[in-house]
C-alpha cells in the first residue's frame, strides 16, 4: 500500500504539530493532541480516542507494524527530517499520531460503584506530579480521578510521558472546585481533604463508604472551599525534620490506606 | 564588616562552583558541593557539614541576613554578573555555599534502635524520584535511608533541590548492594523487597519487627541478590489496566504501612 508522503520540515502539517506539542493553546484551540510511541497510541486506541492522522518513519516502523486503526484515519509517511522535527528526543519509536481530545466533562462522569473511591487533586503544577498522580490512579483502579481548577491541559507531552499512558485509560474528569463539591455532596460522597488544620489521622478514618481523597499544591494547599465542604479533614502523621511529602507520595499513601481497609476489591 | 570581593565571572572559584554543580565528577573527585538559598545552607549546617565558602550577592541577600557561620569559613561578596552565572535559574535568593560532601559510609553507620526500619533503593536513576525518596524518609523519620549500587552522587543540583534539603537531614549510607545485604543480615534486619516473583501483599506482613523495605529501578526492578537474601518479597496490589506506580509512590505506601503498624511511633 502507498500513502501520502511528507519530506519537508516546512510543511503546515509537520508545524501544526510542533504548535501541538508546545502550546497548550494550541491543543485547545484545535481539540487536538500528539501522542508518541506504539504503546502510548495503543493506549488511546483502548480508551475510545479517535486518531485523526498516524505518521510513521518505515525506517524504524515498519508499515506492517503500524496498529489496527478507522478507516477514518490518516496515514502518512514521514522523511527522517520530518521525524526528527516532530519526535520527542528520547523517542525512538518512529510513529506519531494526532488524536482527539476528550473534554472530560463532570456532568458525564458516570460512577459504576455504590461506593466509589475517587482520587482528586487540585491545581497540581508540575507535569510529573500528575503524571504519578495518574499511574497512582491506575493501579488503585480508582472510579474517577477528578482535577478541580486544572493549570494545564492533560495533554500535555509531559504528562502523557510521565503518566505512562494512563491519561488515556483513567475514568477522568475536571472542573472548577465548585461544581466538583457540588457533584460530591449530591452523590453522598465523603470529603476526606487533606489539609493540617482541625485534621485527624489519615489511618483512623473509614475508607469504606463512599470517599474522595483531596489533595492540593505542595506549595498552597486545598482552597477555602475544600475547608468549608470536607466531611473530614485528614493528616498524615509525620515525624521527621523537614516533614514535607511530595504531593504524589501523599496521594498514593492515602488511596491505599483506602484500599487497605477495602480488601483492595 | 568588609569581605573578599569577586565581580569576574572568569574567576577561578566561580569557574569551579559551575564545574561543581554540572559534574558528578568534580564533586567526587574534589570532596566538594554546592548548596543555593538560605533555607538549605542552614540545613547543611543543622546536619554538620562543613561550609568552606560562602558567596553572598548584597542587593538580594544583604550582610545582616547570612546565616551563622564557623570562623573557617570564606566569606566573599559577589558581583551581579557573578551570581547569575553561578543561580540556578529559580533561585533568587542570592546566597551559594561550598560545603563539603560526607562519604556516608556504610561501616559508619549507627542504628538508634532496636527495631530499626530502614528505606533501600538500589540504583534509582532519576534525581527527582532520589529527592521524593529522601522526602518520604524524613517524614516517615526512618532510622536510615541506604541507597544501594548508586548511579550518581547524592549532591546532584537536582536531588538538593527535588530533596528540599531532606538530603542534608536523613541518615544517609551508601554502598554495594553485597555489603547492604552483608550488612542488614549481620544486624537481623528483616528484608522486603519489592520483587514480583514470590510475592505476598505488604499489607499483610509484620513490619513491627527490624525492616528493611528495599525498592529497585522503575525499568529494571531489584537485582538478583536481593531476591537471594529477601526474607520475603512484596507486593502491593494493583487492579488497573496499567498498573505501573512510581517508585517514590511505590515506596511511600509501603514505609507508612510499616509506620502504622508501628503506630507512628
Amino acid at each position: 500500500m502507498t500513502y501520502k508522503q511528507i519530506s519537508s520540515t516546512q510543511n503546515q502539517l509537520i508545524k501544526q504539530i510542533v504548535l501541538l506539542k508546545e502550546k497548550s493553546r494550541e491543543r485547545r484551540k484545535s481539540g487536538l493532541f500528539v501522542v508518541e510511541g506504539l504503546r502510548e497510541i495503543q493506549l488511546t486506541l483502548q480508551g475510545d480516542y479517535d486518531i485523526e492522522t498516524l505518521l510513521f518513519f518505515p525506517e524504524i516502523c515498519p508499515e506492517d507494524s503500524l496498529p489496527k486503526l478507522n478507516d477514518s484515519t490518516q496515514i502518512i509517511e514521514i522523511s527522517k527530517d520530518v521525524y526528527q522535527k516532530i519526535a520527542h528526543r528520547d523517542t525512538t519509536e518512529g510513529i506519531i499520531a494526532i488524536a482527539k481530545s476528550k473534554l472530560h466533562q463532570l456532568e458525564n462522569l458516570k460512577l459504576n460503584s455504590e461506593n466509589p473511591l475517587i482520587l482528586i487533586a487540585e491545581a497540581p503544577e508540575k507535569p510529573g506530579n500528575i503524571g504519578a498522580l495518574l499511574r497512582t490512579a491506575d493501579a488503585a483502579n480508582v472510579d474517577a480521578f477528578i482535577l478541580a481548577n486544572p493549570k494545564t491541559d492533560l495533554y500535555n507531552p509531559n504528562i502523557i510521558r510521565s503518566s505512562v499512558g494512563c491519561v488515556f485509560t483513567n475514568t477522568i474528569a475536571t472542573g472548577s472546585t465548585e461544581d466538583i463539591i457540588a457533584f460530591l455532596k449530591s452523590n453522598n460522597i465523603n470529603i476526606y481533604s487533606a489539609i493540617l488544620q482541625d485534621a485527624e489521622y489519615y489511618h483512623q478514618q473509614d475508607f469504606t463508604k463512599a470517599s474522595a481523597i483531596v489533595v492540593g499544591t505542595e506549595a498552597d494547599g486545598l482552597s477555602q472551599a475544600w475547608r468549608d465542604a470536607s466531611t473530614q479533614n485528614i493528616i498524615i502523621p509525620m515525624s521527621g525534620k523537614i516533614d514535607s511529602m511530595n504531593v504524589s507520595v501523599a496521594a498514593g499513601i492515602l488511596v491505599f490506606e483506602a484500599k487497605r481497609q477495602r480488601d483492595f476489591i
